[in-house]
């Protein structure tokens, strides 16, 4: 087995800020990468990357992900909570730039798409923007914040009232395949990376074993 | 642009229930697979695959993942509730099964270690087992509970006391190396892939745009 390093709570609060936020960040695991779209009320389309995005539940479906603390003016929620709504869109492998590029701190009334090359888009019944290129799009109605008292960061949670996918990547049984479309995933604040499929298992018993299928 | 197909919230809801968990499980795009482990205060060692684990902050270092309402008795939530304390390990390429299979719901007084193979591993100074083939373990201490009202789950959150992870894979600047310990990613319940990174891009600014580093 290899060696590993242990490093303590003291030990981690010691170490250099930057240091600290790339391992923190990166240590947990492959996190989704998302583009975020809102409208401002001065009408500029605001789009940024979260990687923290998490799946909370199918029926109703619903999706959270977590804003950093409100010490400083954070557009996407301002106009979340100003408009109600909000789309989430993947990130594929040809636009990790200028995803990555939106995290940049843009002034108010400079959007992030005009500034990326990143392209809006508007459905029939969504006034909210989405990105154009996304194969996978989910227009969201906020539905609660929980203030997380540790650190002072909030879990907003939404409903998706509508969602777009290519069909022929959703299998007989509604399992999407990401890998078709080229979706990526992210490590820390920086490092996007494409995953490819190793295998599928059946539905695990205690009694019945899950196998490949 | 490939043709995209829309689903609204009523169409959702009306998809067939296993259909509807494939589709809003996996569509979101790739989440880290993770093990956590708890210890009973019958003396059981639990082990179950979580594929909800968040960054919420590097200082201090917190963690949260989703826990399904507690309308049938969650071993995870009871034993971190009755010690306090629980360990998130990876999952790598070479133990997708076993992981998978630690979700089967087996008796309360059965370990899923012995069940699946997966050994326990325990640290100098810390009560709670270790998955010992992972090589990225934290062990972390309960902080607050945060019940969405939404759908009844509950965003647990914890603070790492100690981290472990093998030391060559952690770049100058803190950045840790995932593809080189084959850390795993999921996309729905079932689906395990292996990411492969494409690109790494500096802090971008307005007026200095990131570059691949």
């Amino acid at each position: 087995m290899l060696e590993l390093t242990r490093i303590t709570l003291p030990e981690i609060l010691d170490l250099e800020k930057r240091y600290r936020a790339n391992l923190i960040n990166g240590i947990l695991g492959y996190k989704p990468a998302n583009l975020i779209a809102t409208l401002g009320k001065n009408g500029v389309e605001n789009v940024a990357i979260f990687n923290s995005t998490i799946h909370i539940g199918a029926t109703p479906p619903l999706v959270g992900f977590i804003m950093r603390p409100l010490t400083v003016p954070r557009q996407t929620y301002t106009n979340i909570k100003e408009s109600g709504y909000y789309t989430i869109n993947h990130v594929h492998s040809d636009m990790i730039w200028e995803a990555h590029q939106s995290s940049a701190k843009y002034p108010e009334d400079v959007s992030e798409f005009a500034e990326t090359g990143l392209k809006p888009w508007y459905s029939e019944n969504f006034k909210i923007p989405y990105v154009e290129k996304s194969f996978v799009k989910m227009g969201l109605k906020f539905v609660e914040e929980l203030p997380i008292q540790a650190n002072g960061t909030l879990l907003i949670v939404g409903e998706v009232q509508e969602l777009f996918y290519p069909e022929h990547i959703v299998s007989e049984d509604g399992t999407p395949d990401l890998n078709a479309i080229e979706t990526v995933s992210v490590t820390g604040l920086d490092v996007y990376h494409l995953p490819q499929k190793l295998k599928r298992f059946s539905y695990p018993r205690p009694h019945q074993k899950g196998i490949e299928i």
